[in-house]
């Protein structure tokens, strides 16, 4: 049996963006997070978007998102906030894994995950 | 458009255990994950169940755990690999973002992630 | 025999802050970096110092200081950079390692290690 | 005025050993930390050592090794520990940061720090 966890207390649908060009696009059921995300960084278009799933409750939020076409998964953990200015702001951290070829884990896994922080606001 | 990402090349279907007492269940449908989590440390009781979501492409794989009951959300990142010995592995890193109340967030905040490694066998 | 490595590429030395009312005091020799740290979270009063020991090269930076007496130690890693309108930047992230009585590691080791991001300006 | 912090508690003094062919030899004074690392992975010869520097209070450690000559620093946070079956052994995280040229910091500073998990035993 599932019992359930608190709903989001504050709102995370529609658009965010990180402060590099890179946007998202969320949509609250209950816990679960689902959405868009189109990168500025790295060799996606800009345009193109990636596949976004995820959890909030209260104000933590949780998501990941499916670079997979570009070798590589990301996972970015938060929560929301809100500024001494009263901008709200989602502060996170996240890890980008990305593959390293089998023949070459057993001396390079160990470089595989990308670590960094990112802040997200409205447009 | 969605252009597809590659399939998950290895099989993640299944339980998996993560020496601690923590298990896992996982359910893949081409690159979206679901599955149930049951955890051996903190408060929940080890048979209670967390719903948990994500993605894999090759052997990579992220995934989240809604722990919303308790307070927390964790994700993970990582890969599967082969120990020398022939046993197979997911290697990862995780971070648990746990709430902290609206009024303590300005001097708390930056005490809210966790972060970890874990590793997953077949039991 | 150690092989020399590049000594830093930019100023490092003197006083930064991280926007949270932390401060610390850098000095530079060659590769090794030593200091003093306040902090404005947690327990300690913002007036008490903390030792910092690490490194530079180039512009990269790691540093641990010791928060003993509050039963903690932080390390940062990071590079400086410049931002677009021109400011000089820290960027890092940091881990913090709080003491796990013996007694409750096997269940509660998982629990140590924070994570975080910090930026650091001059003053 | 530096308060005193906790010497360690434990033995960190001499070689340890990571699993992956790296080790470490370390040199405890007080609270500071010293020593030499020697790394199994990436470019260097396992024979070449890189300097170390770091704290310890209690059981717990963070110590940085100077990778500078081959374009980056590494940083560990962790707490020394006993296995079920009596082994000795510190458990940590790990951050590397990696240098991004400052022409490129704009569009790559966000990719360059690697993550990591890493268990220190005796020889």
């Amino acid at each position: 049996m599932i019992i359930p966890s608190p709903p989001a207390s504050v709102d995370f649908n529609g658009t965010w963006e990180n402060g590099l060009g890179s946007e998202m696009d969320l949509v609250v059921n209950v816990n679960l997070l689902s959405g868009e995300y189109r990168t500025n960084v790295g060799l996606p278009a800009p345009s193109e978007e990636f596949d976004l799933t995820g959890f909030v409750t209260g104000d933590l939020i949780t998501f990941t998102v499916n670079f997979g076409r570009y070798g590589s998964l990301t996972t970015w953990a938060g929560q929301q906030t809100e500024t001494s200015t009263g901008q709200v702001e989602i502060k996170t951290l996240w890890y980008l894994t990305k593959n390293v070829p089998d023949s070459r884990e057993p001396n390079e896994l160990w470089s595989s995950i990308l670590a960094g922080a990112g802040t997200f606001t409205r447009p």
